[in-house]
């Protein structure tokens, strides 16, 4: 539904607006007056007749004559009582809400419960509703507060939201010291109808804004969420600070707001899919604010750095962070510790004139005759002539820089305390922008079903991998009258008893004749013929590969995000080195290539010490996997353990298979 | 020599004191007038009569019959008259001075001619030589200021020591901004005679000192360095920010002051072993100073983590960052979004009054009711009666926060602008606690030499490492006489054109007779046919092994460092990983088994998957390495290259030698 009426009501109506300061229905209402709402404001209150100067209504029945479908009714009173307004509201065709009023979810079990009859009311008639437990939103675009947080003084062109409203008012505090500001301010509380995912899609398509900031706790529909993020990404940068991927603050979110459990590796790939720039602190979402809020100077960031400095020392700690970075230093240009403003005037007019795009880093501590207000004059002055060019700043002290610091915010330009913040934001940014080419629509991938279902038999799963496209070794079930007239093959014990076959000594190697065949198989079953008692225990024989490398590789499937394709080595380095990759599966050559360059074992892939590996056939595999996951939804885990990549092939010589 | 008089001068004298107030001099003059210094002042200038109201000399020599030896000389003239003053100077028996004058090392050829000068008088006559090419010093212990900065208008309890000047005047203007002090601020210039180690040494007995933060961009006689700082830190944390450690940042150094080259993971290793707190970057060396400043709050940091906070969402991504850090979260106490004073007040009380120690972290976001000053005066009202737990703060906003964060930093409790900085600046200091109780001085270790030196010969060296006590595999020069009675054996050419042996089909494995030995020995003579003409060029037998873990060790000569050990894994995954550890050879049981533990390979190493492996005779491997390079200081690099490690040994199967 569209938010166009939520976001510019004609109306609003606050429920529980009161002649008691101390109320939050009351500091709202105040809020509204105090900002430049244009509509008509309508407080609710059973005792009142008068509040704030307006009239008072005692109940929303009186305003059914008003196009209730138009407004935005706020309710900010006790939770008990709040459904039943919900519904009034909705049978006289309201359908914008904001659930001021906690004693939700984040409150036992009858919070749950009623929170629950939200959502069923949210659905049943159709409505927009933020919150609850939230601080509402502020629009500065439109010049009104419906928030009960105070607003910036000035209006911007980013929006924030966050599903913490004490992170939300930390964030505005921070700007108003600033005097920076916002388009728009949304606190999304527990989420029961409103997630991220609508705002996101409203946000895409509106002028007003240039980038959209979140701190989120969980994200609901993850799919969903990648599938609209990948596609706004490719308009406007989005930022997401999520917390709780570690174990203790996952625990921490769940214990406090019942947050969604998080596999952070999932998670990883899924913003990474979605083109997003994801922050894992807090400092970073201050400072990425700074440099993204000058849309202009966001498209023209370049990866390489001029730096204008009047101390070495600083220079030499930015040039260190611009390579652990992974970004590139250019000029550096020293001006000594008495350079003046017309000194960095000077220095920066010549870079600027130049053709070749950088990003400027001026940099400046205060020194014995050093003026940092008359030097941030002098780039205000020539980085207004140039509003396409990505100018930053880091001017690194105390009293002396605050007031130069200040004047560079207000005339746009990012300034940091410490140089390594601005590199830090810089880095983010970029790599973000260079993902963006390749930046695709995240969609369901339909598939057709070659099979109708994955088997789980050992035999049979091999066999529809071959289906699927996907290289496997020759396997196939021992039976005593087989004649084998290729050697060396390889005897396994499968089964539900054999699910760890090398450690029962249930794999044996290198079999090179008719003779070794039938001794290994002798004593194999001797040894193990408790388990083949169970006749679901089986013995296969299969072709030996010889040489290459063992990588692991598998579907997995997370019911947030859906089917992820993990890849690793494999071997005795695997568990130790730990070095999992994931992407979400979906992927096309392209895609498939690039996670493959990306991973750290790449180095190993592409062959080293005069060894090749066929790295067109590994492609292949990850693309065949993504395409089994997208046919087959009933895949819970998939595991490929190992393949072996050679300079010919890509082989399956095992796998192992657990469905719906 | 001394630095008592330096610091604590009876007089000082001026040369270059200056009736305009443009003058370094004349600043220099002001600033120690202005400050409280009891001692006699003495301008020279040669044309006036009177500074700043004190009469002037025209030359040093008109106060030769003053105690120069207990008296402070400041020079402030240009470049190529300071060498004559120094030199007058030392001939009336002065021994303290500073060059504040520029135009030295960092100016060309001619200036490095000029600071060569200052060096060699400074050693001709003994000299404490500050400088060239700095601010000077700023001693608040006394309470007189030396240097041409401001000073702060507080003192404090730690010692600054900046190679940057700039760097050193940011520190100190942003510490007047928050109304924090330092108790010496030290600016080193060029270094030309004292260096941090000798202020180091010096302030390891200073009792006005807790602790000293040292921005250097290069470390000079680094093994002298090591072996102070491991004495000093058994006492007092010393904190190293030290620049240009990447390439790039190298690069920038070296054409700004000619910083000695460094290679990263020696340094590393080096502060490793000196027991400092090594940061990278500007804003942990800011952080940090917040946390030292409080000596007891020091000694009472725990690595669990009690969180009081009014905002859950701050938690959560606390925990995130407590995880990252490797720190362990206590208690989180949120008092929810309305919390007052007392609820802070309460929570904080009861957690005092427990028994177990924890590091206590308030957070708070300003939300509608906060009163962040209210919260700051009850914490610091309940922390004043606790002077000996570790109580320190985050609160995040702006202008709401201001004045709570400066109320808690002028009571001694450090306050951070993001949680994320509190945890990292509490994992530095506690991480580098936790290694204190090992920490032993670094000497030299004198080790009896057990040959006269390292032979490159390949069956020498092999056994030159058995006098040595490695465990070596047997091995010998082939001659076409030798009965082998124990097969397999390894066939292997050595010599210059050997040097990568295996890619040149140089190692022949598993010969299993004497037959098979005739034939392979044929077959590489005929192949290599060309390479044997050289007599350098031999062929080895070696018993070959089986089994195990390769590994490559070595010891490496760093010109400034001395010898480091290496260690990391063989094999093809050597290359790719790359994960060298790196250690100073000065290992005992005790560090070498922590090097092993502390390395990322140590997974590996402890055996995994029924794997096991001989962890004492590596941990012997390494100590027989320490001693070795100790006893033969002209190993420029030796490499053990693969050393086995299996259940039983950890046997040298290659090895090669550089020597000088």
């Amino acid at each position: 539904m569209t938010l166009a009426n939520f976001f510019q009501p004609q109306g609003i109506v606050i429920i529980g607006a009161s002649n008691n300061p101390a109320k939050i229905g009351r500091q709202i209402l105040d809020n509204i007056l105090n900002s430049n709402y244009q509509g008509k404001v309508y407080p609710i209150n059973l005792k009142e007749k008068k509040i704030a100067g307006l009239k008072a209504y005692a109940t929303l029945e009186d305003l059914k004559k008003q196009p209730l479908a138009e407004y935005l009714i706020i309710i900010a009173i006790p939770a008990p009582f709040v459904g039943a307004e919900i519904e009034r509201g909705a049978k006289l065709g309201a359908k914008n809400f904001i659930i001021i009023s906690a004693g939700f979810k984040e409150a036992g079990d009858e919070g749950k419960k009623r929170e629950a009859e939200i959502s069923a009311l949210g659905k049943k008639y159709q409505l927009n509703i933020l919150g609850p437990n939230c601080l509402g939103f502020i629009n500065n675009v439109d010049n009104f507060n419906a928030s009960f947080s105070e607003t910036t003084a000035v209006s911007g062109r980013l929006a924030l939201v966050s599903q913490s409203g004490a992170i939300g008012s930390a964030v505005l505090d921070w700007l108003k010291a600033y005097n920076l500001g916002l388009a728009y301010f949304i606190s999304l509380g527990n989420k029961a109808v409103l997630t991220e995912n609508n705002f996101l899609q409203h946000l895409e398509k509106d002028k007003n804004v240039d980038a959209v900031i979140f701190y989120l706790e969980d994200i609901l529909q993850g799919r969903e969420f990648i599938k609209i993020a990948s596609k706004v990404a490719q308009k406007k940068p989005i930022v997401v600070l999520l917390s709780g991927l570690s174990p203790a603050g996952e625990k921490l979110a769940f214990s406090h707001t019942g947050a969604l459990a998080k596999e952070s590796k999932v998670i990883e790939a899924a913003l990474k899919r979605a083109g997003v720039i994801q922050l894992t602190r807090l400092n970073d979402l201050f400072d990425i604010i700074l440099l993204l809020k000058n849309k202009a100077f966001y498209h023209n960031l370049s990866p390489k750095i001029t730096i204008i400095t009047n101390a070495g020392g600083l220079a030499v700690l930015t040039a260190d962070a611009i390579e652990k970075a992974g970004l590139e230093l250019g000029n550096n240009l020293d001006l000594l510790g008495d350079a003046q403003a017309q000194d960095y005037y000077q220095a920066l007019t010549l870079e600027l004139k130049k053709k070749t795009n950088s990003t400027i880093l001026i940099l400046l501590t205060p020194q014995t005759n050093t003026r940092p207000e008359e030097v941030a004059q002098a780039v205000i002055k020539i980085a207004t002539l140039y509003p396409q060019r990505a100018i930053m700043a880091s001017f690194v002290g105390g009293e002396a820089v605050g007031a130069a610091k200040n004047l560079l915010l207000q005339n746009n330009i990012p300034v940091f305390s410490y140089p390594e913040q601005a590199i830090n934001s810089l880095a983010l940014v970029v790599k973000n922008q260079q993902t963006k080419k390749d930046l695709s629509v995240f969609s369901k991938q339909s598939q057709k079903k070659k099979i109708s279902s994955i088997p789980s038999d050992y035999v049979a799963l091999l066999k529809a991998l071959k289906r699927y496209n996907f290289q496997v070794a020759p396997t196939h079930y021992y039976s005593s009258s087989d004649k084998i007239n290729k050697f060396p093959v390889v005897v396994k014990a499968v089964g539900p008893d054999f699910i760890h076959k090398t450690d029962k000594g249930g794999v044996i190697l290198n079999i090179k004749s008719q003779f070794e065949l039938k001794k290994a198989i002798l004593k194999l079953k001797k040894e193990q013929a408790l388990y083949f008692k169970n006749k679901e225990n089986k013995i296969v024989l299969q072709a030996q590969k010889k040489g290459g490398l063992e990588l692991i590789l598998g579907i997995k499937r997370d019911e947030n995000f859906g089917h992820v394709i993990l890849f690793g080595l494999g071997g005795v380095y695997a568990e130790v080195l730990g070095d999992t990759q994931l992407v979400l599966a979906d992927l096309n050559r392209n895609s498939a290539l690039a996670a493959l360059k990306a991973s750290s074992l790449f180095p190993i892939i592409k062959g080293l010490r005069g060894k090749k590996y066929n790295l067109d056939a590994l492609v292949d595999t990850l693309i065949n996997l993504s395409n089994l996951a997208a046919a087959h939804p009933e895949i819970k885990e998939l595991d490929i353990n190992p393949l072996l990549l050679t300079e010919k092939e890509a082989i399956v010589l095992d796998a192992r298979v657990l469905t719906d």
